[in-house]
């Protein structure tokens, strides 16, 4: 097998974007900024209010193999859909995008494809309801060993971590990866999501990851404090590499005895910011994947996230490797 | 029932929509800027080639629908779906964007919700391919007589005259239409859809239609002519009121005696022409059925159609009446 720069484990979801005001979130007790997981019901409840929307293929760790592959990265993604139609156009973008994506969708009858209704205020931040479907039903051997050892970089969204199943495969890939003496890379994915798993992050963050990424919220949270500065100092006790965005500060990279402040790049308007977190990793991965500095790789973070949050949607619009060669940051 | 401003009946379509280079649709022999009917197997074919895409809510009639709903009118809208997942986008898309839609879908099992390939170039240009799925079974029985004559103004897209089965729902739509003594109106929509249909369309607009919709290319393939001059002057012979669209050289409006040039309404940037047609008609039908005059009618679609080709996708982003509103259009 081609040897891939990342292979990315995660949740195979399509999002159902619409947008809607503060009001909206208000009257349907959604927390502003969050993903949270929803129940059938909820989940039918909140689409019959939320307005016309728009499809596009999403998932953290699928967006970011997708970014790796925008950026001229060879990228894979493990995860499981339905074969129902959301499946098909799950499995058409990815593809279609040069993913390597072989995860066979589960046999009918079967729950369907995952989904996340996206509401996007009008300041362009993000609330999310995921109705994650058949998605955890990721089994161990659905986890390909041959695909997972050949990334130079195993990449773990931490929303797998809501479902047993899931979290299965998630520690299989990350032993298959450290047997090939490949690097783990683990995304804390949501402050909730950290709250929910706080111990066992914890403990996997110090025995398997060796490249963390983390917002603000996800790192504060995982080291249950206030102080930015605290949860970032024991960040960088605990992994070997840690990559804290801070959306509109830029980010912080803390790693070979640094600690490096990679500004945000400007947009003109922030349409949307779904995926911000999922590309910024797109653009660190491939930078470290690419042998690259830690700082060129956080301005390749920097880069992707800001493409991202132009435009509806988690999945770039524009080919990433031509912005990064515009900018003198890829050759 | 409440009194709608115009009841709709076209293709239930969920539209499939991807950037794609001139080369592309040379290598795939597609026919830049039109509609093609499509099989599954050049449906599959052409789709696993498109790359990425988004999926948004589409059909023409549906399109004018939400148009109408969108500057404040009271819309209706008669179309089959299936009881799949594009089905269930289909309906809520209309229904939360205040259309009334109560066409049940069609009991499994059936053919899937009719989609269409939308590829557009980088100058804004849309080329379409449609499978239609189970759009087509329309029957008599699911033309709502209650509905359509509660509508001022009943439209028929062209597009159904390519099924059997669809065309015998749009003559009963007109028979409806014609003894509550509402207004019936129609879209050519394709110049190859009135090359498959010109003498049943020719006979029809004599005998039944109040309001012809057609551009350049469809009112010349009507009239078998190069002429647009000659076009127009028999169009005007042959119907009460045609509004002759001419993408960026606006529109002609022919009626009341008059013959009436409306530009178009500048735009920025072309992104995506796709339901350019479809909401002007929206805009003119919205203007007539408010007892507008006929350029303030023609404004109005200028307007809706700028809207619409400003982004991706022929369903609105922004509130047509906020729009009309600054505009002066509308109180």
């Amino acid at each position: 097998m081609h040897e891939h720069y990342v292979v990315a484990i995660g949740n195979a979801i399509v999002d159902i974007i619409g947008r809607c005001d503060e009001a909206f979130l208000a009257r349907h007790g959604c927390a502003k900024g969050s993903m949270q997981l929803v129940d059938w019901t909820r989940t039918a409840q909140l689409y019959d209010a939320m307005g016309p929307t728009v499809e596009i293929s999403g998932g953290s760790g699928a967006n970011t193999s997708v970014g790796i592959a925008s950026l001229g990265g060879r990228a894979g993604f493990i995860g499981k859909t339905a074969d129902d139609q959301f499946g098909q156009i799950f499995a058409h973008d990815i593809r279609t995008a040069g993913v390597t994506f072989t995860t066979p969708p589960a046999p009918e009858p079967s729950e369907p494809t995952g989904r996340c209704l996206v509401l996007v205020t009008p300041d362009g931040q993000r609330t999310m309801h995921t109705f994650l479907g058949v998605s955890p039903r990721l089994g161990g051997g659905e986890v390909h060993p041959a695909l997972v050892a050949s990334a130079r970089i195993v990449y773990l969204e931490g929303y797998l971590f809501d479902r047993p199943e899931a979290k299965a495969a998630f520690r299989q890939a990350a032993d298959i990866a450290a047997k090939a003496g490949r690097q783990v890379a683990l995304s804390l994915s949501d402050a909730f999501c950290v709250d929910r798993h706080r111990a066992e992050f914890q403990a996997l963050i110090r025995s398997s990851v060796d490249i963390l990424f983390a917002n603000e919220a996800e790192i504060t949270s995982l080291y249950q404090t206030r102080s930015f500065e605290e949860a970032a100092g024991r960040a960088r006790a605990d992994t070997r590499l840690a990559a804290l965005t801070r959306s509109e500060k830029g980010s912080l990279i803390l790693g070979e005895g640094r600690a490096i402040t990679v500004p945000a790049d400007p947009v003109s308007k922030v349409v949307d910011t779904t995926g911000a977190g999922d590309l910024y990793a797109a653009g660190f991965l491939f930078g470290i994947a690419a042998g690259r500095d830690l700082e060129a790789a956080g301005r390749l973070g920097s880069l992707a996230a800001a493409e991202i949050i132009s435009h509806i949607g988690a999945r770039p619009e524009t080919k990433l490797a031509d912005l990064a060669r515009a900018k003198g940051l890829i050759a």
